[in-house]
């Protein structure tokens, strides 16, 4: 039977059926009265997500490009900015600052492992002299399934370095985990359509404070596409500043208001569920997680190793083969050493006990023994009825 | 009865029912084996479009981020560039230089009027000694409908300026007119989804000769998004460097096949059809078409003046509200004094005699008398049986 795969990747994730509906629609003008309502819905709804008050860019490109805007907005050549790198993702924001010319310092640790706020205020107080112009913090690496302290990495910041920018990658963690904006005191968080969003990739948002948009005042060369300034008139008009991906945006006015009916408490309540579904289903089946602490492991995505003897390869292929579910592998120095689950999104309890099911027969039938039933056995043990997503 | 407009608009164009269809597709894993082997065929269907034997790039962003690109990744802070401007989009290149700190030399027509070879041959001979880095032309220039001669512009450039890139807009060309990157020595040439690709807006694609391979080599700050290095890397593999809008890659591997399959010589005389068909018709309804010759009016987008004692908002409103056909105004200066019929992409004879004759009922309607059938009998008497779309 030929049928459509399960995305367990952090990104793409599965659509709703009304999001794929609605993607077929015939052409849209883009200038029309009709997509203007359209904008003029998107635009407060994504204000609610990011938890702003400003306005929150909506770009068509990836999240890389909104990654990109928010150093090339508000940074000049030269100024220096601080990296808190562990992972792939974090360390791509100093790949990013390099091809803009920033004078880049990064403070590293192990992939899988995060910066507390106790580390970042030595390093801090240690460097009291230093001009930062921005901090780039990274909320959930999904390279690694770590959750990064944010809000109080920010906090710390804000002690010692309160004029330096705090710019955060939030793409697989919003509408998966907690985050505000306003209240934490983020100067620009990015995110991404094909994450907490349940749309196809294409799209991307920046949220941004009062101080970012001062930072952008005086920034010398901001570009064009991505210039906040284009889009923050246009949004005033309900409009962007070019053609937008008009099909992508009548699935995220879709996407948005079943976000808003489940409402930020629920999503981020059901996305702490398939995280300790998909931990606990894992420790039960033997599996080592890569990230310790179930307090910064992500809602959105867990990696864990391959059991002694297996290989990620095997694992993944009869996952796909047999059951047509897709898991991630590591990426670049991860490659081959741990596989990742994404849960975010469209995902609630049934994929990920399905998931859990198919990796117990896939394990037994590589060779590695698991107990009947033990994987969603302990995952149920860890559901809450609150957060019933079929009820 | 409620029913889809027809958009007669220069993009976003109607579009096949085969790319709506996959449009609304489950989710996508963009790294996965199925869609790497969707872009082993778009990429070299590309190049057969841009009919260029280098690679072309593939952008999730709008076209004006392609044309970010195509100045980004090539030039430096101060770089002396001409920008050759006689509408809004020619206008946009030096918009878009003055963000990237370029140093902008304009050589303006009014709208609706083109730059004549013998004009450039004259203007770059008295400037011979100006060092310019990059000249930027409109191939067809959406907001007037003009189609520039750029085949012949570029063969003057390279007789007094062989070093200067040549940079070219085809965003509402390509598909449409005849264009071939590498016979005509153009050094970058970018273009839209929503245009002659039949697609909805959020892709854009930038092709490129050796020599602005070179010019990229030596690049200060060329970002990251765009960054060319990353996409040739990528495309060597089949990939992409950052998640790419799927859905739309899904829709554009069928559109490519629809015009390999119809070929380009029959693409080129169908929107040629469409524009003689169009302009033939308005003339014979007594209206005043805003390009005066023939030879360089736009394929894809016929502009129009609104007779006598009517304005454009109450044409336009009239086909709107009566047939669902929807056609555009002018564009900033040329708001309220132009109208623009779009028609590029998934058109043919039948829409363009729907809105001929609509527009005879139209204008009847409001006062200004139109013979019966005037614009429909002047348009099938040029309509050719050899470009004829469904025999």
């Amino acid at each position: 039977m030929k049928k459509a795969e399960l995305l367990m990747i952090p990104g793409p994730t599965p659509l709703p059926e009304a999001v794929r509906t609605v993607m077929s629609s015939p052409a849209v003008g883009h200038r029309s009265a009709e997509f203007k309502d359209v904008l003029k819905r998107v635009f407060p709804n994504l204000r609610w997500l990011f938890q702003s008050k400003n306005q929150v860019f909506l770009y068509t490109a990836s999240g890389t490009g909104a990654m990109e805007a928010a150093m090339s907005n508000t940074l000049n050549v030269g100024e220096r900015i601080l990296v808190l790198v562990n992972g792939v993702f974090s360390q791509r924001w100093a790949e990013i600052a390099k091809t803009l010319g920033l004078n880049i310092e990064t403070l590293d640790v192990p992939a899988g492992e995060f910066h507390t706020p106790e580390m970042l205020r030595e390093y801090l107080e240690a460097n009291q002299g230093t001009d930062y112009k921005a901090i780039l913090l990274t909320h959930s690496e999904t390279s690694t399934g770590v959750l990064n302290p944010i809000k109080e990495l920010t906090a710390v910041i804000r002690q010692s370095h309160p004029d330096a920018l705090v710019i955060a990658d939030t793409i697989t963690s919003l509408g998966a985990a907690e985050f505000a904006l306003d209240n934490w005191d983020i100067d620009i968080a990015v995110s991404g359509s094909q994450k907490g969003f349940m749309l196809p990739p294409g799209l991307s948002f920046l949220g941004l404070s009062d101080r970012a948009w001062k930072a952008h005042q005086t920034c010398k060369n901001p570009g064009y596409y991505f210039n906040f300034t284009r889009y923050q008139k246009a949004q005033l008009e309900n409009t962007t500043p070019y053609t937008p991906a008009t099909h992508l945006i009548l699935g995220l006015d879709i996407a948005l208001t079943l976000m808003m009916e489940e409402g930020l408490e629920n999503i981020v309540a059901r996305h702490a569920q398939n995280q300790a579904m998909t931990r606990a289903g894992l420790k039960a089946m033997g599996l080592e997680l890569f990230v310790k602490e179930d307090a910064y492991a992500s809602p959105s995505v867990t990696s864990f190793l391959p059991p002694d003897g297996l290989t990620v390869d095997a694992v993944r292929a009869g996952l796909k083969k047999r059951f047509g579910i897709i898991i991630a592998d590591g990426q670049k120095d991860l490659k081959g050493k741990i596989m990742r689950i994404g849960h975010l999104g469209h995902i609630s309890e049934r994929e990920v006990l399905a998931t859990l099911a198919a990796l117990e027969a896939v394990l037994n039938e590589l060779g590695h023994s698991v107990p009947a039933g033990a994987g969603i056995s302990a995952a149920m043990s860890v559901t809450r009825k609150a957060v019933a997503t079929h009820a």
